[in-house]
């Protein structure tokens, strides 16, 4: 009844065709037992509560698939507040009974989905390996010997392995995108600020985003959309002003030679390499940058002041309970104690001059395609050497919410040697959270890696993430404006872009308009001639540029709607009929264009 | 040759008449040795250099006025370099000779302007009241008992004393502006990141701003224009993105009774109770706004870890220098040792909590309008209680620049009992500064309080601030677009607002368009045709908005040009020819509202 990889296509389509929450409920609840993995859930949602929730939403919305996460199931890293559940963010002492919801896991909620269970997770979402919780260590799905990625490590398990559909996991530093990479999933890590953090237990407050871990870029940007939306309560959250990219000959910086560090995986590297490929086959223009003031940004997060956040965040339950800590965590915290009020603002100075360094790199490319992780390890490796190996993971993770970027993980394929996934990462500026989700999807089909441990696993087409509307205005030109011609450049200087070159419909008539400079044609539609149409053009300007050009078009000439030969009509030149009256007739060339050129001959 | 009061009017006049550069060094130079405040200056220009610099500049740009700033002499506070001049921050042991102009300095001196001299600020601008200097206490120009305000002590007195037609300051707390309230003086706060900070001494790195000092709004803006500009090597520069502010009906925030703090100085309380009368009397919505989360802002700035800042700029230097310092700028600056790194963050969380908070009151009002400082003190006042006393005048200007506002302040008239000038400041949102000016000097004028020491100074007409062009773009109606008719709010939807009713030129004709819903009126211009006129409306919209609007009219409707009855053309709508053949005329109805009121009757 209900496929591997629970994605909401999947979902949705079983509910149509008749199962209900309550069935998906029960099939849950057996994946549940029957998981071979017993690290991914801290506090795993009752059997009966699981089910009492699908009754409840088949109550409250009996219709199928009506509302937008009807019945899809998902789970919640556990320093997200879900009520009735205690939050323990891995640390059993500072476990707390939240009285409300999340914001997020309210919407979400209200949005018809349901909540499975707290995953684990690095404690405190201190890490970015999955080993740091003494709730164990969730393993990759593709190998038990390695680790998930975390600190987000149990959501991203229990989505892999298709216990829920979505999962809620946190990323500070990339840990809403590693244990996409080390899982096979999509990791949708919005601008900071565009989804609220009320209810969720702080690492760094300044730079904490809530993520989604999903099958698809589809279902990932599904419910961000739910989750998103200003919050007053969160000193940090801001009101969505999306940022726009272009559709076509997207610029993709990808890594300088000399700042590729893969740490001797060379499977990894080789998918890095294909994931640009891919980017090039999809008709992006590569394009190396300089990656140096982002790496040094990086760095600043784990050594630099930063670190403070994280103790400010667990100062009061730290004092009293420091043997409660993960070890490897408490010495992580414990280090900030060294940093002053100084320390934090040179910090800040230094974060800022980088910015400014990173300008002259955005100036040459539109987004970023970064492998998301540039290695990965075996959970004895990481026990062995913790802070240095967790400080690989975040190479090209770290900087992200430093700068206020948004950034999208996708699976990248399987290394040929040890079989593993991996991923890459598309970066780009705050706020293109929308625009980033076309290509990161496309560049995710092309890598025909499944979903989660489901390898095969085709990609609903269903799901294709669609271009948004690019709110151009479409305008037919006839004469002047015409490609070449003197006054192109009003359609070029705002960035206008040409659609296509046709024929009018063939009851229009041109005439040469006596006294005008440049020589410009007079276009009139008289119903019932039959010509053979006129040739013209059709370009996309913005509203506003559209605007500026119809104020500026002296009279005879205006803008009405003109049919093209394909019956449609669109904005275009016409002329005033008194204007015609006496004007010599070029019907018959077949346009300006011919017009122009039977003079010059 | 020269008035008092040095305003660019007066100044480009004379120059205009003959007088030169030159002369005016001389005039400047006599002024200097006939100045009764031994503490003005810190570093004057010698007397050779200036009339040298006056020289050069007639050699560069020998016609007169031909340059933003031609020959505009200016002071400059000394912690801004100024190449060639010692930059001391009011400590002597700091001195440093730097190489290089600030970026500011540069672009003025390019502009045409001549230094006069460096002058007096509490000790690295750490204060708002200017005694803090071992270069002695710089007084109010209105009377020697008083202080002069700082930090910018010198740079205010200068200009308010005629030996400077406007003076650069920096503002982190308020030093902008406090001092120009006490020197009858307009003070011009840019929106941080507007102006960079390249080559001046860091008080608060990230919230530093230079301002200028002026006599008249038109003035200071006229110098921030030349000093504005991105610059890369000031890690909080930031590129201008212009705010606009309601031409009519500005709604302005004014303090509630319970915010109202004036230290018992009742002469200030009138002064802004005036303010605000003349602010209503100006056409403003004068609305009372919660100053509770600004307030709070404003006490973090001193007493929190922003002073953290203050240290971080001068750590290298007191390490060996305690004893160079003012003792109270010391125990300010060491009092920063206290503030760890957690303390710094949990500073800025406050700080964007309160933020958050802010976001009512702007809802409520377009501008704020406060007292520039609630109260002035004697020189031996303040030296008795230099910490409280200062911490008073901050108390209506700390906020400014932790929010990233900006600010103009202006003179509010002198004070019945002291004859003491008051003034009161604008407050925008960031990147308002042009908008903001445009109220704030026609809030000044009203004021009628002359320029500086010059209280009887009218200000000058030519200095009026215009509003800036509000880029709208004029469309003729005349149809179902008209007020009151079943398509009028595609105009008021988006912000349209009625220009005037007015008639066309004679030669158009009206018809009734057939199966048009709603019913539609087609307007022709037919040449030699003499009729009355059409009753139209113009209507003024922003340019996407008239690009959507031109987008969505359909055949056989367009918009062309249309003559008016004054004989100017105007963007409106017309109709193609063939469309009224056979349809009904109406022209001698005088328009589309009678014909409709005909067929109702």
């Amino acid at each position: 009844m209900f496929p591997a990889f629970l994605d909401f296509t999947a979902l949705r389509s079983a509910y149509s065709r008749g199962a209900t929450p309550l069935d998906l409920a029960e099939e849950i609840i057996a994946r549940r037992k029957a998981s071979s993995d017993p690290a991914i859930f801290i506090t795993p949602v009752a059997d009966d509560d699981l089910s009492a929730s699908a009754r409840a939403l088949m109550e409250r919305a009996p219709q199928p698939n009506s509302l937008p996460l009807w019945g899809i199931p998902f789970a919640v890293k556990d320093n997200i507040d879900v009520a009735g559940l205690p939050t323990t963010a891995a640390c059993p002492a500072f476990a707390y009974q939240p009285e409300e919801d999340a914001t997020v896991v309210a919407r979400l909620k209200a949005a018809g989905a349901l909540v499975i269970g707290k995953t684990n997770l690095d404690q405190f979402a201190t890490g970015l390996n999955g080993t740091r919780s003494p709730y164990g260590a969730p393993r990759s799905v593709f190998d038990a010997d390695y680790v998930s990625g975390g600190s987000s490590s149990g959501s991203a398990v229990a989505v892999a392995a298709g216990l829920a559909s979505f999962a809620l996991g946190t990323d500070t530093a990339g840990s809403g995108r590693v244990p996409a990479a080390f899982n096979n999933l999509v990791g949708i890590k919005p601008t900071p600020g565009l989804v609220p953090n009320v209810g969720v237990v702080p690492a760094c407050r300044s730079v904490d985003v809530v993520t989604v871990f999903a099958g698809t870029v589809c279902d990932g940007i599904a419910v961000r959309k739910v989750m998103e939306g200003y919050d007053g309560r969160d000193p940090f959250s801001r009101p969505a002003k999306p940022v726009s990219l272009p559709l076509e000959g997207l610029r993709i910086g990808v890594l300088e030679p000399q700042e590729r560090e893969f740490f001797g995986n060379s499977g990894y590297e080789a998918l890095y390499d294909q994931a640009i490929a891919r980017a090039e086959a999809l008709g992006a223009i590569i394009t190396p940058f300089d990656y140096a003031p982002f790496r040094e940004a990086a760095e600043l997060l784990y050594n630099g002041p930063w670190v403070a956040e994280r103790l400010a965040a667990v100062k009061d339950f730290l004092s009293g309970h420091a043997g409660d800590f993960d070890p490897t965590v408490r010495s992580i915290i414990e280090g900030a104690r060294a940093y002053s009020a100084v320390d934090a603002f040179e910090g800040l100075y230094r974060l800022e001059a980088l910015r400014q360094k990173t300008q002259a790199a955005w100036q040459g490319m539109d987004v970023m395609l970064l492998p998301t992780a540039p290695t990965t390890y075996r959970v004895d490796e990481m026990l062995a050497d913790p802070i240095v190996k967790n400080s690989h993971f975040g190479r090209y993770t770290n900087f992200a919410n430093l700068f206020g970027l948004a950034a999208i993980a996708v699976p990248a394929g399987f290394t040929s040697d040890t079989a593993l996934p991996g991923g890459v990462t598309l970066i780009g500026p705050g706020f293109s959270d929308d625009a980033l989700a076309v290509f990161a999807d496309a560049l995710h089909r092309k890598a025909e890696s499944g979903m989660g441990k489901d390898k095969a696993a085709a990609l609903p087409e269903d799901a294709k993430v669609n271009p948004p509307d690019d709110g151009l205005v479409p305008i037919m030109v006839v004469g002047a404006h015409l490609t070449g011609m003197p006054l192109n450049h009003e359609l070029t200087g705002p960035g206008g872009r040409l659609v296509k070159t046709c024929r009018t419909a063939k009851d229009y008539r041109l005439f040469v308009l006596p006294n005008t400079t440049p020589p410009k044609p007079g276009l009139i539609r008289e119903p019932g001639f039959a010509g053979e149409g006129l040739l013209v053009e059709v370009w996309k300007v913005t509203p506003e540029a559209f605007g500026r050009f119809v104020q500026n078009i002296p009279a005879p000439l205006g803008i009405g709607k003109v049919t093209l030969d394909d019956g449609s009509q669109v904005s275009g030149f016409l002329c005033e009929a008194h204007a015609i009256e006496g004007a010599q007739e070029i019907t018959h060339l077949g346009g300006w264009r011919a017009y122009i050129q039977s003079r010059a001959a």
